[in-house]
């Protein structure tokens, strides 16, 4: 008889729920999204749900209806009546016996959680201190997937470093993108970010930090960055869904600039909160 | 009130069960094996043991006790009865609300099932196709880990082409190994294999192979191999522990040999049984 075993409990396996079945915790084979809501307000919902889309396809798992997972993410965050949430959505290609290949027309399954926004207002007063780990991702960060392990183990290394985030470094010697979060310089009025490639995730708060800075009159180029010349800026930030834009004070231990968020940041700060009223 | 959404049903999040918290599904936060029996013993089982100890380490997954594990695998397979089994087993590093880094103390979440061998009968004496595929996975392949994307993508490219098995090809231009298997070829008397690297799998079925050949009067080198020099070997195979080793009778396209399972291979399938029983 095929049997399961769940911690010390054996059950037929034939009984087992969908759930421990989903090839979301035996493959990581599904993608995710995360938006927030500003006072009530989700964010940019439409381009999350574009990326969502996309993410999807590249995976090419099929069968999932958009219009479905809107409705499904205004419906639980009403319920939740979180004004400032942050709400985290997965799908998975679907539950089946473990196989790496996977068979046509599984129901692929739904996940999503409300909880509140992280509250960021010491991050953006003082800014974070910053650490780089090499970049183990696998090479198509363009899909926002659930293999997230080199993710974690970096954002691990950077916290037990005293630091906010882990900045990924990749075999060239170029800094890639953030653990979770996209990742700028500012020098001399210009603002810097790596260009969008299959090693990059595309950032939606990177789409709305560059808004802002034309905004405020910053130049933004799209050019991969060393860790040298990232610590010899003049102001550093991330962007993340979850927080907007946060100051980056420290590089490496390295303080950035006079070690305080800079100015240019500040007004970042300020021009990206216009958009989510 | 912060909620949880499954499909279409809203639940408090405080009710969730903590399988849907499972850092496995969020993150891929888990590492497994795989073992079989032959005739009614599992082969090979402290093997294993050993490596999942490894990978656990790797992914500082601690308070695993591995002597429990081995007992619950024996539990497990005497329930199921099934002499040919095929034991599936992942440990998670625990189920808590999502965020990247992880706290102390987690409660890992342990599961397993026991099914039947696959039947490799045909596959063995008929051989399989193979089909390169570029090695997106990540930099840590020696952490048997449930991020396995890449080999997932990898696999059902191979199945579309019509083959049984995906090979792996990194930026340099080099074989790596399979989705699910360790890549072997055969010149003049010599097995050529990757040498262990972060970048690949330390297959247990691999160590027996190579045992296999010093047994029958191959030598064994191992280097690196391009696709060009697999497709100009005399004999290929792969080695995967749920069918020991298959032979390999044709590369993208190309046959190997006369097309047919190699005189080597076969006896090498012969050795290699004379070590299960």
């Amino acid at each position: 008889m095929k049997v399961a075993m769940i911690q010390d409990k054996i059950v037929p396996l034939d009984e087992l729920e969908r759930i421990y079945l989903d090839r979301g915790v035996y493959f990581g084979d599904g993608v995710y999204e995360v938006v927030r809501s500003y006072d009530g307000r989700i964010f940019a919902l439409e381009k999350h749900l574009q990326r969502f889309a996309n993410s999807l396809a590249g995976l090419k798992i099929e069968g999932v209806d958009i219009d479905q997972i809107r409705a499904r993410v205004s419906r639980a965050f009403e319920a939740a009546g979180i004004s400032n949430a942050r709400i985290y959505f997965h799908i998975t290609r679907g539950s089946a016996i473990r196989e790496h290949d996977w068979e046509a027309n599984l129901e692929p399954n739904f996940f999503l959680t409300v909880t509140e926004a992280p509250n960021d207002k010491e991050e953006k007063s003082k800014g974070i201190a910053v650490s780089t780990h090499p970049d183990w991702r696998w090479k198509r960060c363009d899909i926002k997937s659930l293999n997230l392990l080199a993710n974690v183990l970096a954002r691990h290394d950077a916290v037990q470093k005293g630091c906010g985030e882990a900045i990924f470094v990749d075999e060239a010697g170029l800094i890639t993108e953030g653990s979770h979060s996209a990742f700028f310089a500012i020098k001399e009025q210009t603002m810097q970010t790596a260009p969008l490639t299959a090693n990059i995730l595309p950032s939606i708060t990177r789409i709305f930090a560059i808004e802002a800075g034309i905004n405020i009159g910053l130049d933004t180029v799209e050019k991969s960055l060393t860790p040298q010349q990232a610590s010899d800026s003049d102001e550093l930030f991330i962007a993340v869904t979850t927080k907007d834009i946060v100051p980056v004070v420290k590089f490496d231990g390295k303080a950035i600039g006079d070690g305080k968020p800079g100015k240019y940041t500040k007004l970042l700060i300020k021009e990206f909160r216009s958009f989510t009223v």
